[in-house]
C-alpha cells in the first residue's frame, strides 16, 4: 500500500459526522500532545487459490486497514470482517469514521478506555474494533520500543506451529495443495456437506500421513452424523474438530457428541463473546479465538486468559488476513495450544511483511510493536 | 534480534525441551543481561487502632516485602498473607526463596511465563506471588518509563473513592474513629456475631449519615438471619454487603438471600480463583478482588476483566498493607466500581509513599511503574 492510497482514503474519511460532546472527548489529553491522524482503507486481498468453505467460495476478501499516526509514530491495524456475522469492509470503515473524532482526540495510552467507549457507541463491527486495537497496540509498542509479546510478558520461543489450510476443491487440486504444503507439519482441512468429506480426507491421505485438524464450520445439522463422521476421522490421525454443529444448537447436543467420541471439540462460531467462554467450556474442549471475532489483541488476550482459567485448550485462528492481523495474533500465540495463522500464506498481495514461518513454527521479530514492515 | 540470534535460541530451545526437569531456567535470556537480585524482608506493619474482625484482633500484621533489582532498576513488591487461607509471612518468604534461582535468572520481560511457572512449582502462597508480580510490574513500568495504569491503558482520572474502614470496637472508640474519618465520604464497617451489629451501626449513625458498606467476613451461619439483618441495614443507607455467609455454603443459599433483599451482595472469601468468578456471579452481584488473594496485579487484572465480561460489580480490596500493595491496586482501580484501599491509612509505619487520597478519591502519580517512593 502506498502513501497515496492512504491519503486518498483519509480524504474520504474526512467527512466525519459531528459527534455529541461527551465527557470522554472533552477530557484533557495525557502525556501526548495534539491529535492522532486515523486513516482507513479497504484493501482487497487476493487469494492464491479459490477458497471454499461450507459458507462461501471466493477468489478475494476485502479487509479494513488502519493507519494510526501520532507524535511521529505510526501504528498499523487490520480487521477482516466475518461474513458469518454479517460484517463487511464498507460497514467496518463506516464504523471507524463514525467515531473518528473520538479516535483522533483520545489519548492512545487510554487504549482500554477507548475500546470500551468504541464498544459502547458502536455495537458489533468487530473487524473495525480489531483494526483500531491492533493499530493502537502497535503504536504503544513502538512508543516504548517493546514488541507486543514482551509487553504482555510472553516468551517468543513459546510460539506454536501453525496449521496450513487445505480448502475444499477437486481431488486433483486438493492433492496438489497438499503437496505444496510439504513444509507444514500439521494441516487444517475444511470439511462439510458440500463436499464428500471422506474422499477429501482420503485424497490428502493418499499423499501424506501428517496430522490433520478438521473444521466443519457448522456444516452438519445432525449430531448422529457428527459422531459417525468423527468415529471415521479418529482412525485418520485427526487431532481435533472445530464447530461440527451450528453455533445455535443446544449445548446438550455437543455434550451428547462429547460423551461418544474421544476427539477434542473446539468451539469457533459458537464463541462470539468473552462471557460465553466458561459456559462453552463445560462441553467443548477448547475455543478458537480470532482477533477479528473478539475485536483485537487485548480482547483476545482476555478471551485466552478466561479460557486458560479452566485449563482448557485455546486455539488462535484467523480469517483471510494479511501479515498485519496474523502477526498481531502471533504475538499472543505463546499463550495458546494451537495456531491457525496461515493468512499470509494464502494471499498473493500481502501489503506487509511480518510473522515468519520456520517449518510452520511462528517466528516473531524482536522489533517494537507488531514488528511488521510495509512489503 | 537478528537471524543468527534466532538460530541460536532455536537451538537452545531444542536442547532445553529435551531436559526433563527445568526447561525454563535453562532458556537463554531475552533482552536483559545478567541476573536479577531478589531480596525479601518480613515487615511488621503497626496498626493505628487495634483491628478486630470476626476472625482476629491484632495490633500489627506482618507482610512480605520484595525488592527486585536488575539492570540498575529496582521494583518493589509486597504481599499480605491472608490468615483465612492459612498463609503467613514466614511461609511466603520461604516460597520465594524456594524458587530464588528461577526468579533471579528468568527474564523479567517474560513475567507472564514466570508467574505461570511460580504457580506450577508452588501451590497457594498468593501473598508471595503478589509480592513478586508487583515488583516485576514496578520494574517493567520503570524500564519503559510508564505508570502501570498507563501500561494497562487506563485513565487515572477514573479512579474511584476508597472507603475508610471502621473496625469493631467499643461504642466510644467507634464513635471516635467515625469522627476521625470525616474526610472519607463512604465508610466500610466490619460486622458479625462477635459484636452487636445494630449498636455498631447505630453508633456510627449517631455521628454521621454518610453511606456505609458492610463486610460480614462470613460472620453469619444462617440465611434467615442474614435476610433479617439486611432488611434492617437497608433502612440505614448501606450500599452493599460483603460475604454474609461462609464461603463454602451452597450458592443456592446466596440465591435464596438474593431473591429476598435488594441490597447488592459481594463475594469476597468465596472468590479465590479466576475460574470461580462466572459461577459466583450467577448469584452474587459482584466480587471483591484483592491482589493478595489473586496473586498480584496481572492476575487481578484477569479477575477484573472476567467479572466485567458479565457486567457485574467489581470491588478492589486490600488487607492490612502498606502503600506498596495499595498503590498497585489503585493502578487497577479505574476498572472497578468500588475501592476499599485504605491500608496505608490504617498503619503507623508505612515504609512507602504512594497513592494519595483527595477526600478519599485515589490519586495516582504520573511516575513510572508503581510510582512509589521510600518513606
Amino acid at each position: 500500500m502506498n502513501r497515496r492510497d492512504w491519503m486518498k482514503s483519509a480524504a474520504a474519511a474526512g467527512a466525519a459526522a459531528a459527534l455529541p460532546l461527551d465527557s470522554f472527548a472533552a477530557l484533557p489529553q495525557q502525556g501526548s500532545g495534539g491529535r492522532a491522524k486515523v486513516e482507513t482503507e479497504i484493501k482487497r486481498l487476493n487469494l492464491r487459490h479459490t477458497w471454499t468453505t461450507t459458507m462461501a467460495s471466493d477468489t478475494f476478501r476485502d479487509v479494513i486497514m488502519v493507519r494510526y499516526t501520532r507524535d511521529g509514530v505510526t501504528g498499523y491495524g487490520e480487521g477482516a470482517p466475518i461474513i458469518r456475522y454479517k460484517e463487511n469492509a464498507v460497514n467496518a470503515q463506516k464504523a471507524i469514521n463514525s467515531i473518528l473524532d473520538l479516535l483522533e482526540s483520545a489519548d492512545p495510552w487510554e487504549f482500554d478506555k477507548l475500546m470500551i467507549e468504541f464498544n459502547r457507541r458502536v455495537p458489533g463491527e468487530h473487524a473495525a474494533k480489531a483494526a483500531i486495537d491492533i493499530a493502537l497496540m502497535d503504536w504503544i509498542g513502538k512508543k516504548v520500543n517493546v514488541p507486543i509479546y514482551r509487553y504482555l510478558g510472553l516468551d517468543p520461543k513459546d510460539t506454536p506451529v501453525t496449521t496450513f489450510t487445505i480448502g475444499m476443491d477437486t481431488p486433483e487440486v486438493v492433492k496438489q495443495k497438499t503437496l505444496e504444503a510439504a513444509p507444514y507439519p500439521v494441516l487444517k482441512v475444511k470439511v462439510g456437506p458440500n463436499v464428500p468429506d471422506e474422499s477429501m480426507i482420503d485424497t490428502i491421505r493418499s499423499v501424506t500421513d501428517k496430522p490433520l485438524r478438521v473444521d466443519a464450520n457448522e456444516g452438519w445439522t445432525n449430531k448422529e452424523d457428527v459422531v459417525r463422521k468423527i468415529e471415521w476421522l479418529e482412525k485418520k490421525n485427526v487431532e481435533f474438530m472445530e464447530q461440527p454443529l451450528p453455533a445455535a444448537v443446544p449445548l446438550e447436543d455437543i455434550r451428547w457428541i462429547r460423551e461418544r467420541v474421544s476427539m477434542p471439540l473446539i468451539a469457533d462460531e459458537a464463541c462470539t463473546e468473552a462471557k460465553m467462554i466458561p459456559t462453552l467450556l463445560q462441553v467443548y474442549d477448547g475455543v478458537n479465538v480470532k482477533l477479528d471475532k473478539a475485536g483485537g489483541i487485548m480482547e483476545s488476550y482476555r478471551w485466552i486468559k478466561m479460557a486458560r482459567a479452566y485449563g482448557k485448550k485455546v486455539m488462535l485462528g484467523c480469517m483471510i488476513s494479511s501479515s498485519c492481523t496474523c502477526t498481531a495474533a502471533a504475538h499472543l500465540s505463546p499463550l495458546v495450544d494451537y495456531a491457525d495463522l496461515d493468512g499470509p500464506l494464502l494471499i498473493s498481495n500481502d501489503p506487509f511483511r511480518g510473522v515468519q514461518y520456520d517449518k510452520a513454527k511462528l517466528i516473531l521479530a524482536d522489533k517494537p510493536g507488531l514488528g511488521i514492515t510495509l512489503a
